[in-house]
């Protein structure tokens, strides 16, 4: 059977495992007496751990708001009152008023335990906010978005003091992939919401490619996750670093943006550079799967986790393949997604209780068993379902 | 042959192995340009990063300093020269004379990077000051550590507002083992520098050992790292944490304070309850040594290292096991001694290049193969060295 033969067979497994790991999340994390969303949830779903952790609340409410809104199958009022609730406990409890700033987790009933000095929960928010804008019409969701855009704007390319990070004499500026590619993602999102608003934040989206064509290092053949603000290569550790499910993601955004503007040049270095070479890179050909964390000279990164399999680097690479497969039509592109799911669907996917294990030692065995905690909810797994039940639907119709 | 007719033989395998480790940091890790020490050093010795994390800079103060004053073979210039060089660099770079805040790195040429909300950098630096006085009989170094130490005890018995933490509502102080452990730790250095201290010192002790003692838990028969104010156990997953090897050696600073006062209740409390127990929960029976992190209630912990076997918890159960001998002369501690003492000669001692590794995964294989790193420096392998070769030579004098 070619390649290609199988599509249809992919696209019937991906959509199953959707159906089950969104039924293992209704079921098992709505706190029905306080609102929002369990999130540590053991392999069967039983809560573990009552802290809300926002990040993963945030990606709950988007989660749930983009099925609405993209999946007919799922347009009903149960997923739709389960994004309102949780986006309502989160407008009550997460977000400073007066400052904007949200906070990392909070009690099970909304009191703020943990504060971080950078933008991610703020980025969470405005990305629930603004799916739920769409999923409902209602404008204070869509109000909320814009409002926590600007601030971030504001903070990422003007003044980053009301963050609270201590300046230290030693501790340079420096560029680490993460910024350009989430205000990357929130300009995604925003466009999604109001397509007029792509002139709105042209420029900013100018400013993160270039941002993010920085971390191309060593004359394109590696992507370096933190770069000095120069786009130079930093001493340490800290410069050698690459993730390679972070720069494959990366590549998927940039692909995304370039379908979406017809440039081949941004196309070609998201799919060569960003896509391609973390995977060859990343790829552990001794037991298979990514690796977490590498140091680009081959010295052992310093991250006790550095040869763990995670499960959501391969989510982006299953995206990111077959949306490279789709803007060339290049098989090799289709092969590499085939070797990340059957990896994945041999390891991290739970056949009994349904979602997907987050943590394999390098060996694949899974290490931590639970389903959801401090870093991984509804998230990772769930978009990947959805945005490779969406791209092999196209593909399918394009090459009937 | 007997397990104490073996005890010679572990001592010169432990005194050949001192001399490796200590040839090792003397030839790689001095930084003749700025002052101080490099810590992060590859398998061979090569400089990786060159950050100056300050634990590990005072940590070799300290190590320096108490191989000079205790052991005739390193009573030599060489030694306490190093010693007194790198405490020049940290009161010249670590401390900020106002508010006596220690930073926790600093770059190559002693810019702070990175200062903590905790006491931990002082604390260390207090014990490099302290033990360089003992070696120097300069008052310079004891007036460093005298303030040093009102300094702390007045963050962590009356107010910590200075460290610097944001107080939020969700998060309710609690108890973790680490502080009172650490204070011990400092008072019994005081103690060592200037035994006419003990009085000074003598309410702050009791409080410690009120405070640690809070940590047995569920009838005596484990010890939690974290417990709320009140002595009680903690809900999720921070509540049923337990960290053997911190246990452990909370269990030797027990012993060693009840070896001095002559308390037999406190003694039997560090050995059952604080050494045998954790050790006995902690190892692991499939592949051997001791594991980072577990859950009280078989629950997957949280931390992705949770399975691996790190250096310094086989490090202070070596300590621990043969101080229990000493004390109780039972045979049962001697063998649980060469238990650890087997894996960790087996494992993770480098018998090519000198020192041991850190981290290995649960199998016991090298997953970084590091000798010093972020928090990995010249300290717990050379600590238990000195103090296991001390305990070895009065079990063999007494025993004779």
């Amino acid at each position: 059977m070619s390649i290609k033969e199988k599509l249809p067979s992919f696209l019937e497994d991906i959509e199953k495992d959707l159906d089950r790991t969104l039924k293992f999340w209704l079921e098992n994390s709505h706190d029905d007496e306080f609102g929002g969303f369990f999130i540590c949830l053991g392999p069967d779903g039983r809560v573990f751990d009552e802290t809300k952790y926002t990040w993963l609340e945030c990606r709950q409410v988007w989660m749930y708001a983009r099925l609405y809104n993209d999946l007919e199958k799922y347009r009903k009022p149960q997923i739709l009152q389960a994004a309102i609730k949780g986006a309502d406990f989160l407008k009550q409890h997460m977000k400073n008023p007066d400052t904007m700033k949200c906070c990392l987790s909070m009690t099970r009933d909304g009191q703020p335990i943990k504060i971080q000095r950078t933008i991610f929960s703020e980025c969470f928010y405005l990305m629930a906010m603004s799916e739920l804008a769409r999923a409902t019409g209602e404008t204070m969701y869509r109000e909320e978005a814009l409002a926590m855009m600007d601030k971030i704007l504001f903070w990422v390319q003007k003044d980053d003091s009301q963050l609270g990070k201590t300046q230290l004499p030693g501790n340079k500026p420096y560029c680490s992939l993460a910024n350009p590619m989430m205000l990357l993602c929130l300009i995604e999102q925003m466009e999604t919401m109001d397509p007029t608003l792509a002139d709105t934040y042209k420029d900013s989206a100018t400013w993160c490619l270039k941002e993010v064509n920085k971390h191309i290092q060593r004359g394109g053949s590696i992507i370096l996750e933190n770069v000095s603000v120069d786009g130079e290569e930093l001493a340490g550790s800290n410069g050698r670093l690459m993730v390679p499910g972070h720069a494959i993601e990366a590549g998927w955004f940039l692909l995304q943006r370039a379908l979406k503007s017809g440039d081949t040049t941004l196309q070609k270095t998201a799919i060569d550079k960003f896509i391609v070479r973390p995977f060859q890179t990343g790829w552990d050909e001794l037991y298979g799967g990514l690796f977490y964390f590498l140091d680009v000279d081959g010295l052992s990164p310093t991250q006790l986790e550095w040869d763990m399999k995670l499960w959501w680097p391969h989510n982006e690479a299953m995206i990111a393949f077959l949306m490279a497969y789709k803007a060339t039509r290049d098989e090799e592109h289709l092969h590499k997604f085939q070797r990340v799911f059957k990896y994945s669907y041999s390891h991290f996917v739970d056949h009994c209780y349904g979602d997907w294990f987050g943590y394999l030692n390098r060996r694949g065995e899974v290490k931590l068993n639970f389903k959801g905690g401090p870093w991984k909810g509804f998230f990772h797994v769930p978009r990947c379902q959805l945005m490779c039940m969406q791209l092999l639907k196209d593909i399918i119709a394009s090459e009937k």
